[in-house]
C-alpha cells in the first residue's frame, strides 16, 4: 500500500498548482483507501509477482476519488471525509476538471499497467458508475423505490467499481477465467455490504450514533434500503410522513427523529445490516477455492470489517 | 462519417433514459464534427484499411462532447451549439454524471479499437485537456496574462485533442513515426487555427456579425488573444476599462461597445485571425510528405474552411 500512496501522489502531480492542491485536499483526507486494498490483497493471494496491480490500484483510487469530486458537485454536500467538501472550498468548477483530471490519469496508469482486458473491465465499470449514479438522481424521492431498484443502483454507483478492482488482479495474472469470475463476485458482494453498511450509518448505524456525517441522506431525498424497508411496512400515515419530507423536501428539525423512530419501528437499520452481513459472507464463500495464505485472510477480514463499522 | 454517427448513437446508449436523452440534446444538435472528421481523413489519406479509425473517431467525439457537458456546468453558459446548455436544462447533476458516462464510454471505444498506443494518446490528450481547463479557470480575469500563457491554454485545452485525433490515425495503421509526428502537428495547429477564430468569432470575427453567441468570454471574463493584444497595446484609461469588466467583472450595458472599439483600435481581432491563418498554413504544410489524394485535399481544405468562418 505504501508503493501505491506514492504513486498516487506522484500521478496527481501538475504544473498546474491548483490541481495537486485540490486532489491532495482530498486524497489526504485519507479514503480508507479499501478499493485498492482490494485489488493489492487479490493480486498477493493469487501470487502474482509483476507492478502492474500498484498502477490498477491507483487508477482505482483515482477513479474513486474523481467520482467523489463529481458526486459532491450533484449532490451539494457539505462534508466529505470528515473535511468541508471540496466544491465549497473551491467552488463547483474545479471539483468538476480536477475530477476529470483524475479520470484522465486513472486512465493513464491503466495503459502503464499494459493490459487491454484490465482496461475494458475499469472502462466497462466507469461506464456502469455513471449511469448507476443518474439512475440515484431520478429515483431520488422517488417513495415507489423497490429493494430491487434499491440494489441495481448501489450495485452500479458501488459494487462494480469493487468488482473491477478484485477481478483485475487476476487478469493482469493471467489467471484462469474462473478466478477472475470469483474474485469478480468477491469484489462486487463486499461493495454491496459496503453501501448497505454506508446507507445504514448514515442513520446512525445500530449503535444510533447520530454523529457528524449522518443525515445526508435524508436531507437530499435518497431513498437507501433502510428508507426502502420502512416504507414498505409502513401505515398510510407513515406513507405520507415518507414522501412529504423525501419527494418534497419539506423538512423541519424534528422530522429526522419521526424517520429515526420509523426505522426503528420497522427493523430498517437491523434488516439493512443483515442484508450486508449475507453480502459479506457471500464475498467470502467466493474466495473458497483459493490456497489459504495470509493475504487470503486479509480478504476476508476486510468483508467482516467492512460490516463491524456499523455495529 | 455515417459509420462514425451510428456508432456514436448506438455507444451512447443506455438502459437509464435521461442519458440518452441528454446526450443526443447534444450530438443531435450537431456539433460540426470537425474532430472526428479529422481522424477519418487523415486514416483515409494514409490508405489505412481497418475500421478502428472509426471507433477512434467516436471515441473523440465523445471526450469532446464530454467536455462541452462540464464546461457548461464550469462556466454556467447559457448557450451550447445555439441550443439552451443542456445543464439549464435538466440541471448541473446530469450534465457531469453524463459527462463521465461518455468519457468512460469513449474509453471503452478505445479498448474496442485495441490499440494500446491510440489509448495512450488519447488519454494523455484527455489529462492535458482538463489540465488546461483548470488554468484557464485560474486566468480568468488576469489582465496581466501574456501571449504565451494564453497560447499554452488553448493548445491544452483545444489543441491537444485536434492532434490526438489526427495522429490515432497513423497510429492503428503502424506508420513509422515521422508519419504520427507530421500527423500530430497537423492536428494540433489546426487546433489552435480552431480555436484563435473561435476566440475572434467570440466578438464578432472581422465582419463584426454580433449575432447569438457572441459576447460570452467577455461577460465571463475569460482574457483570450484579442484582449491580450488590445491590452498589450493599450494605454493606462483602456488598462483599468479592462481591468473592471474582467478582473472585476463590473460589467454595463455599454460595456462590450466599448470592448469592441478598443479591439478596433488596436486592430486585435485581425491580428487574432492573422495568427489563426499562420496556423492553419504550418498543418498544411505539415502535410507535404504525404501523397496527393482527394483526402489529402479534404485535411487541406479543413484547414482553410476553419479560417475562413471568421472572414
Amino acid at each position: 500500500m505504501r508503493a501505491v500512496n506514492a504513486l498516487i501522489l506522484e500521478r496527481m502531480g501538475s504544473p498546474v498548482p491548483l490541481i495537486p492542491k485540490l486532489a491532495k485536499y482530498l486524497v489526504e483526507a485519507g479514503g480508507k483507501r479499501v478499493r485498492p486494498l482490494v485489488t493489492i490483497a487479490a493480486a498477493k493471494m493469487i501470487g502474482y509477482s509483476g507492478d502492474a496491480h500498484l498502477k490498477l490500484a491507483a487508477a482505482v483510487e483515482f477513479i474513486h476519488t474523481a467520482t467523489l469530486l463529481h458526486d459532491d458537485v450533484v449532490d451539494e454536500s457539505d462534508l466529505r471525509r470528515g473535511k468541508k467538501a471540496a466544491n465549497l472550498v473551491w467552488g463547483n468548477a474545479p471539483s468538476v476538471l480536477v475530477g476529470d483530471f483524475l479520470f484522465a490519469r486513472a486512465f493513464m496508469l491503466m495503459v502503464d499497467a499494459g493490459s487491454m482486458d484490465a482496461l475494458h473491465s475499469l472502462s466497462r465499470a466507469s461506464s456502469i458508475i455513471a449511469e448507476g449514479e443518474v439512475r440515484q438522481l431520478a429515483a431520488k424521492g422517488d417513495i415507489a423505490a423497490s429493494i430491487g431498484s434499491y440494489m441495481e443502483i448501489i450495485e452500479a454507483k458501488t459494487a462494480a467499481l469493487f468488482a473491477s478492482a478484485a477481478e483485475v488482479s487476476a487478469i493482469v495474472a493471467d489467471r484462469p477465467q474462473a478466478d477472475i469470475t470469483a474474485l469478480d463476485t468477491y469484489g462486487r458482494e463486499l461493495g454491496l455490504a459496503f453501501q448497505l453498511v454506508d446507507d445504514a450509518l448514515d442513520y446512525g448505524g445500530l449503535s444510533k450514533d447520530l454523529g457528524k456525517n449522518t443525515g445526508d441522506d435524508f436531507r437530499e431525498g435518497k431513498i437507501t434500503l433502510p428508507v426502502v424497508i420502512a416504507l414498505q411496512n409502513g401505515d398510510e400515515t407513515e406513507k405520507r410522513f415518507w414522501s412529504r419530507v423525501m419527494t418534497d423536501g419539506e423538512q423541519d428539525d424534528s422530522d429526522f427523529d419521526t424517520a429515526m423512530e420509523l426505522l426503528e419501528k420497522h427493523g430498517a437499520l437491523k434488516a439493512t445490516l443483515a442484508m450486508a452481513e449475507e453480502k459479506a459472507q457471500i464475498a467470502k464463500d467466493a474466495l473458497s477455492g483459493f490456497p489459504d495464505n495470509e493475504w487470503k485472510s486479509a480478504l476476508e477480514e476486510l468483508a467482516d470489517f467492512v460490516v463491524s463499522r456499523a455495529s
